[in-house]
């Protein structure tokens, strides 16, 4: 199963690309989505949009998950993250693939067992996870691949319960 | 100048289109984008979008203008408005439109010249604006047409504060 994720914002959305065979992750790739701050605000998403669709074209994942925003973090930004949250929302829906939200909580705890990991925690599991040697730079990409595997472990999780 | 528009929601989204000479306007079209319940969510983003984009395709507008959610009013639905302005904004950008916000406060005052205007008296404000002799129904077809009003207002202002 392929899956693609995204830790979406307006400047830089990081994302991720895995595969998973039953309990082994393999990363395909990673990278950032940046977006230039001389571009007007609907060109800069319809920058986002447009690499998200082009991507999803590309690599036919099976799956896409993204993180969802709570409320009150930061007001400043959250416009922001939530536009483009849309975008890629839309390029799945183009692709008529459904998008798995997760909280930051449900990220750490599907990553170390506990949702109150901090950053350095969580980077280390995917590292382990994915057998990559470096640290994995920068930090939104890191934080992409571990919304990828905790949306491959909830998405297992849902379809064994639907089993029951 | 030709102005396009819209009152951003999830499951609907009100939309006008006028045309501005001098200080008289005219309406030239305006209607209601819904989306359907039994569709995902991306899907119904990828609807509104679509659908954005051909009316500025078709319009040709010189303004795009939309009303900006204030914090704090109601977060169960504030994500879908904030997804929707992001499709809105990206089909803008892809024509190359800058988009112009303006605030609930700031619609009342354009066409009252109160703030704290009614829904009522902003509607009665539009129809004699545009001289339509009947109810401008459904509600966010109403509200799109005073945020094209107040919108183009603003352009205005905007450029005699340049022009001095």
């Amino acid at each position: 199963m392929r899956i693609l994720s995204f830790d979406p914002g307006f400047g830089r959305t990081g994302w991720g690309a895995l595969e998973r065979s039953g309990t082994r992750f393999a990363v395909l790739d990673y990278g950032l989505i940046e977006t230039s701050n001389g571009m007007s605000h609907g060109e800069r998403l319809q920058e986002i949009y447009n690499q998200v669709e082009h991507m999803i074209g590309q690599l036919e994942p099976d799956l896409v998950a993204m993180e969802k925003l709570i409320f009150g973090k930061s007001r400043s930004t959250a416009a922001g993250v939530f536009q483009a949250q849309g975008v890629i929302l839309a390029a799945a829906g183009k692709h008529r693939l459904e998008v798995l939200e997760l909280g930051p909580k449900q990220i750490k705890l599907a990553l170390t067992g506990s949702g109150n990991a901090d950053k350095k925690s969580v980077e280390m599991m995917v590292r382990r996870i994915l057998g990559i040697q470096t640290e994995i730079r920068p930090d939104d990409t890191a934080d992409a691949l571990a919304i990828g595997i905790a949306g491959a472990m909830q998405q297992q999780w849902n379809q064994v319960q639907l089993q029951n």
